[in-house]
């Protein structure tokens, strides 16, 4: 085991900041994290000891050195410079316009996690003081806040290197709510990895985090499991395949202290075309839709897999002008060989079914294969994910349940329904989603309605106009629906509603004040936004 | 099949006040309520059908309406008269004093939740306007809310008969939330639950809800399990014992798709009395805690259990009080047999543990049998509990899981530590609990910040210096705890914070003003609070 940094706990902000620039992240050696230390063996015992004897220490911080911390964290990053992108598009072959963006959004959420804790108010402080007079019985001083929950375990994803993975949404939001976090690395892309977990080991180190607030390990998944069934893990985030999903669900129900797990599975993410906006915006949606199946080779849990259509005379121009630009989009580089295997089952089951036409498909892989970065960067075959656009009837979809799953990557199955009628059967007929999408006119107006009242159930975003790719990371932002979609519909992956997963509710009834924590003692000191005997308030009592 | 009172939707409220005051509510059938009307038959089958079809009617009620209604059912509650509280008394055995007591609780949540729906903020809005500017690519209009989950099944418990049964915490909340509820009547108490159920259905009749807002069944244990596992049902309530629980639990996971269980199944809530306090407070605490060892014949979820105090010259005196308090306290009736032979079974293993000893027993059965109310209205054999008070030291406690478990009655065991450590220590062992309790005085300063740390991480309310049975019904409630004391610490079942079990985030993108639920127009007609492009404010926008 090699000790590195520990020095730098000796060493003021200024200092040590000078020093990162001089450590040399480029240097992988695939080791783990084990607090701060690096050890070549996954120690998951002395991880998950580390994060619980961190807990208490971390937890009780000041909010202003949690988001000191996580804004360190983001500078860290950044420190990394050019390496962190090349390194992160070699090993996922997405392009580095997309690995830049998705660099500054996991940035960007770290800020925006530390100017929430800042504000402070997230913790939903409800206060009712005491009615020592009232008959029959006083009512007691009681006083209740969100506190964190305890150590997170972080599964990082294949499908964002960045932005969901090590320093990810998941550990951001985690952090943020006072829990130390276990990350378990993606094996898609450990270069990336470890050199975001060696940023937040320097951020930690020069904001003087304790020791175990973070750890990062490589573990095959029969370790994985007894990460999520060790005792001192208190919660699961996860981001991945919905087989996968289950199996942590199970591993954390069989715990002799179940855990909730927030796995975001599976979803198809319909997009419905109404009449009008059909006839009047065929153009405009054909372009806007492909490129949203196709984006970012159709990787996203957003990707909309299924479009929903009533069959008029205005479809088949639509179909035209979708399949002429769908046909135009290059295959990619897809994330690692597992998920391009399953991608090219799912379009082989798909041309397989019956009632299922292809319609388009997108420039192959062979005809540009010379150019492929991945190729020339690796050596492993290119893993090239096609394009692809298939049709079929409303009712052959509903006889056919395997059509409503994911397949994940750039393609998309219209369904073309008979009736109106069917078209809400169909939408009925799904399982939950992420997200729910609806294109119409003021022509619309009567479907609209019953249309949009059925997308609000099944889905936790619903989108009017728009593409369900591309998601926010903002107050607003939900980003979870009901089952498969996520593992728990009453939460949100991304945004800053996502910090509400790692807390619980504590009422302190009675409590002296010195005993209280600060956002419930009646000086209100940060000046949070409070429940008082019943009325919303940031004055002090 | 018999149709009751349909006509009432067609009558005015006035009117069918008048008419409600006519309505015979003592004459009780043993029959299920399915909407609107009652059968012998437990139509399960049609209750979900009419809870399912019920639901976006129901949620789509303005605040006021369904506020309205719940404020209908404590009318028509208050409206059965004594004979409600003699029926219940009969039924459960508990003094009439309490039910009474119980009743006020009962309508008490039911018009505070009427309130929390007219002020209307506990939708947690949050509003992100567009930034059509913003570069590289525009933000979104984005604005996400709290809406209902769908349909609720409640299990009406044992041990509150009103306050946690048909109409009590989790059916108002749920109503609340704008969920239907379909009710499983407790056996223990089933013409309380008849006359109950008549209320909420007259109260739904005459405020003109949608049929199936409400439905009450008798089922058996298999058919409680097919109520979980029907697809309409979307959350389930339960507060019992920890085996049901797990039933109910594994149950909803087994579904296609999983539902939330909000069980809250069992606690020893232990109470710590440091020395401070025991050496000054001997008596007072003494009293009060035989009094709440004893009230209600320990038969709440938040009974203190566990006394834990380390050995000292104080201990003796404080004991000698203590038992002398217990000894005193007269047995009491049970709820029911099988509750009052489960308490006497674990009496007898906590006499025959090792090391545990009996410091105080109460007035027996026998003494008083003459007497027993119960047993004079029913001519069952009276199911008496007696009070009992043990003591078993630190060492053979934490050897000993089985000391650590609920003996649901009035019983306590205190646990004499021989050290400050070792009290750590057991408080360490602890499972997760409904509340946790401190004795201290000025004197204890430097042991009661650990102690405190330990009990707010074990439990969901932390009380200083007071008792934990007596749950006030407000907005700082958190009733609710560390598995196993429920099985979603996130979650409390007493307090408005209730109703956030049977709701889920969805957010809105860009959707047309129309279609946009009220909560989140620019107007803010209900001028709720909402988080506005990342400032808390009632303005409209």
């Amino acid at each position: 085991m090699k000790v590195i940094s520990v020095n730098f706990l000796s060493i003021s902000g200024k200092e040590s900041r000078a020093h990162s620039a001089t450590f040399a992240p480029m240097q992988l050696h695939g080791h783990n994290f084990i607090g701060y230390r690096t050890s070549a063996q996954a120690d998951l015992g002395a991880a998950t000891r580390l994060a619980k004897s961190a807990f208490p220490l971390y937890s009780a911080l000041h909010p202003e050195q949690k988001a000191a911390f996580l804004e360190a964290i983001a500078e860290e990053i950044m420190l990394l410079g050019d390496a962190l992108i090349e390194r992160c598009v070699n090993e996922s072959g997405l392009p580095t316009a997309r690995i830049t963006c998705e660099r500054g959004r996991t940035c960007g959420q770290l800020k925006l996690f530390a100017h929430h804790l800042r504000e402070g108010s997230w913790v939903e402080a409800r206060i009712d003081t005491a009615l020592p007079e009232r008959s029959p019985v006083p009512r007691p001083d009681i006083r209740r806040m969100l506190i964190p929950i305890g150590p997170v375990a972080v599964f990082g994803a294949s499908n964002f290197p960045l932005a969901f993975s090590t320093a990810g949404g998941d550990t951001a939001s985690a952090l943020a709510a006072g829990c130390p976090v276990i990350v378990k690395a993606h094996p898609s892309h450990t270069g990336t990895h470890e050199m975001i977990a060696t940023a937040v080991i320097k951020a930690a180190l020069r904001t003087r985090m304790p020791e175990g607030v973070f750890s990062a390990l490589y573990l095959p998944n029969e370790e994985a499991i007894a990460l999520v069934q060790d005792p001192a893990i208190q919660a699961v985030a996860f981001t991945g395949s919905r087989r996968v999903g289950l199996t942590l669900l199970k591993a954390a129900r069989e715990r002799a202290q179940p855990i909730p797990v927030f796995a975001e599975m599976s979803a198809v993410n319909p997009l419905v075309i109404l009449e009008g906006a059909l006839r009047d915006q065929a153009d405009t949606i054909a372009r806007g839709l492909a490129s949203s199946v196709t984006l970012g080779v159709g990787q996203f849990c957003t990707n909309p897999g299924l479009v929903l259509l009533v069959d008029s005379p205005s479809v088949s121009p639509f179909l035209h002008a979708f399949a002429t630009q769908l046909s135009a989009v290059a295959s990619g580089t897809m994330l690692n060989q597992g998920i391009h295997q399953s991608y090219r089952e799912g379009i082989k089951a798909l041309l397989a079914s019956n009632g299922v036409t292809e319609i388009a498909r997108g420039i192959s892989a062979a005809s540009r294969q010379a150019t492929v970065a991945h190729a020339a960067a690796g050596g492993d075959e290119p893993s090239q994910g096609q394009p692809f656009a298939f049709t079929v009837g409303g009712e052959q979809f509903l006889s056919d349940k395997q059509l409503s799953e994911e397949v994940f990557g750039p393609s998309t199955l219209v369904v073309r329904c008979a009736s109106e009628s069917q078209l809400l059967q169909v939408l009925q007929s799904l399982e939950g989603q992420l997200t729910a999408t609806v294109h119409a006119t003021d022509a619309d107006g009567l479907l609209l309605g019953p249309v949009a009242s059925i997308l609000v159930q099944k889905a936790g975003r619903v989108i009017y106009g728009g593409y369900p790719t591309g998601v926010e990371v903002s107050d607003a932002m939900q980003h979870g629906g009901p089952f498969p979609s996520t593992s728990d519909p009453r939460t949100t992956s991304v945004g800053t509603a996502a910090i509400l997963r790692f807390v619980r509710p504590v009422a302190y009834q009675d409590f002296p004040p010195a005993l209280l924590p600060d956002e419930l003692k009646n000086e209100n000191p940060f000046g949070i936004m409070r429940l008082v005997n019943g009325a919303l308030t940031r004055e002090k009592i």
